[in-house]
């Protein structure tokens, strides 16, 4: 008789996202005449820039043809895209990185949970709260003990041991960021108590603030204790053709019961080998080619499309005093709930007055409750039209 | 401290291919004038289809307007290729499957080590020997105990308790098929035992022989024990573009330690929801303009260029009395190694006297010893060529 994995018994049932779109399908039923504006999605709606489609056509060329043909992709992608990324994410920034420390895969999350694999089980780790719904359930399937970091600036130092910490900035749901002297703090416990971070920086590319950072390992010594993620989704909107890296330095040290020293990487590389077969190689062609033909800017053109968008919704939700926000460095807005209502009471408010659905925070977490996220996704005139909707009542 | 998951201490080392493609790396830094031909490999070679490089530049049309864009897949893939999976792959063969019991992913190595997540430690599973080494990886990784299979024919009944039987066929490496009256036996004892078969079907488009089946689901009742795998990778040639998908059954049911019954196909989904985005859209859609106009005959065509050269092989080595075959069904010829030597004595063998680099059958498995693996992934020429070089020394 197999028996299942228990712990998968212990997540949470109602999937936040599920349970939003349910209740969007109804009220479209139930509300034909009214425009919906749909400012919960975390998804990129602007079409991918023409380097990249140029990338895709070259890259199916090959593959067309017996000559330029190739195969299985290399478990952590081919060399040709790891050295731009080298260069232009990192070097750039005077962060040096090995080509094996460099792994391209499909997903972020993917990586993200499926690293949990190579640790025993029992870990304790520690999550920020609120937080992106992935690392919880993925450490709820292992078996490991969470503790919730309720202020990232009060955190420091626990009395109970850590073995993994996982910060996401810019964050998500929240957008705020970390100054390089928190980040630097942390690094320091995490080196001094034999702690892993794992850094998400799905949304570097928003950062518009100068005193965070875009990489960790713009932090000293953070080779030696940090995981960096990183994702092509919102960067270059590939969430449909799917692409993101992780870098495991080379430094990063576990221990075996036996008291032996394992490198991080060494093990991260088995996990990719016995499981994975690397990413689609038309994937990599589409981002090489922005990087190979030098057109960032491109990219860069659609992150400030959503950019001011979210710029628009932050301003607006401050002149109503329900943000307090000095720089926008990612696609969200993350507001208290008029009237100290819940996310959820939230929720069916801006829906039933405005047609505007937006993220109940509660989902991201127990302190998120009374708060909501809304994000810079939709089009510029979707974003105006919700604002002036809004302005008069809220 | 982060202690190492151990179970990882206990895999092998030295992995297969990776020492095949060092000692091939060698031989030709020290033999620049003589010219190598690879029979190693198990990957494609001939270019993509047509009509497949005409779903990609269609699907990236779609994806360069605004209007056709499109974010993330639903985390098993989108509806419109289901469809034509469903109505192809099954409906012509008279078997229905329900829309949510297919997962459309990037990898079917992926799909079938990570299935494993949702099932407790300390299950016993029974494999093939010679054996796809992913199964073996996979399962020391969780801690599972391996009992092998010698031989297929011989397995039922078994002593002790079986949770899970790994099946491939056409077989990697042997290239073996089950007729389908030992397979029934093979779902009877699922069925009366409470075990789970997991059914890699990666090879099923190379079947020439009439009496075994192409999905298990030919067999009745499979469909309350039995998952199946399979791949685009040689069907299609997608190694590079990543394309899998996996069948589970709505009927197969777990059970928990407090004895509740959780259908396995809920399991998966959750796990796909949960640490997985789906698979590239430019790839479903590749192989959806195959199915959709109808050019299901430009794949065979492809697959009729490796069964002539995999054929050609067969034949030689039974004229040698290294083989004895009736039918070819996989793109792999699986002989005995010249006067009883062993699988890496005839590697080097065959790579000195002949220039011809082919995979120790050791390699995947005790019982693979004193065999070896040739496949029809060459060209035809340098498939003409190998025979040529062994016929007068073999």
């Amino acid at each position: 008789m197999a028996y299942i994995n228990e712990n998968y018994l212990n997540l949470n049932k109602n999937y936040l996202f599920a349970k939003i779109s349910e209740e969007k399908q109804k009220y479209i039923k139930n509300n034909h005449e009214k425009k919906l504006i749909d400012l919960s999605i975390g998804d990129v709606t602007l079409p991918l820039t023409d380097s990249a489609i140029k990338g895709i056509h070259i890259a199916s060329s090959n593959l067309s043809k017996k000559e330029t043909f190739t195969g299985y992709p290399p478990s952590s992608g081919h060399d040709f895209l790891k050295k731009e990324i080298i260069k232009n994410d990192y070097l750039k920034r005077n962060i040096s990185i090995d080509n094996n420390e460099l792994f391209i895969g499909d997903s972020s999350k993917s990586d993200i949970s499926n690293i949990l694999d190579i640790f025993d089980k029992n870990l304790t780790v520690a999550l920020q709260d609120p937080v992106y719904p992935v690392y919880v359930d993925s450490n709820i399937i292992r078996g490991n003990k969470i503790i919730y970091i309720n202020d990232i600036k009060t955190f420091l130092p626990q009395k109970e041991h850590i073995d993994i910490i996982y910060l996401c900035f810019p964050n998500n749901p929240t957008g705020a960021i970390i100054s390089k002297e928190l980040l630097k703090k942390y690094v320091d416990y995490a080196i001094e108590n034999d702690t892993i971070i794992f850094f998400d920086s799905a949304y570097e590319a928003f950062i518009q603030d100068k005193n965070t950072v875009h990489s960790i390992y713009e932090i000293e010594n953070a080779k030696k204790v940090a995981v960096e993620f990183r994702s092509f989704s919102k960067t270059a909107g590939f969430t449909s053709i799917r692409l993101a890296y992780t870098i495991v330095p080379n430094a990063i040290m576990l221990h075996s019961k036996s008291n032996k020293n394992i490198s991080l990487n060494s093990m991260f590389k088995r996990l990719k080998d016995t499981k994975y077969n690397g990413p689609s190689y038309i994937s990599e062609y589409a981002i090489y080619n922005v990087y190979e033909s030098d057109k960032l800017n491109e990219l860069q053109k659609n992150i400030n499309y959503y950019l001011r968008n979210t710029t628009l919704l932050a301003e607006f939700f401050k002149s109503k005093g329900m943000i307090d926000v000095s720089s926008i460095n990612s696609p969200y807005v993350w507001i208290k709930c008029k009237d100290n209502i819940n996310s959820w009471d939230f929720f069916y408010y801006m829906l039933n007055n405005f047609s505007i659905i937006g993220t109940p925070g509660i989902g991201f977490g127990a302190n998120g409750e009374g708060h909501f996220r809304l994000t810079g996704f939709g089009t510029y005139e979707d974003t105006i039209e919700a604002i002036n909707r809004m302005d008069k009542k809220l």
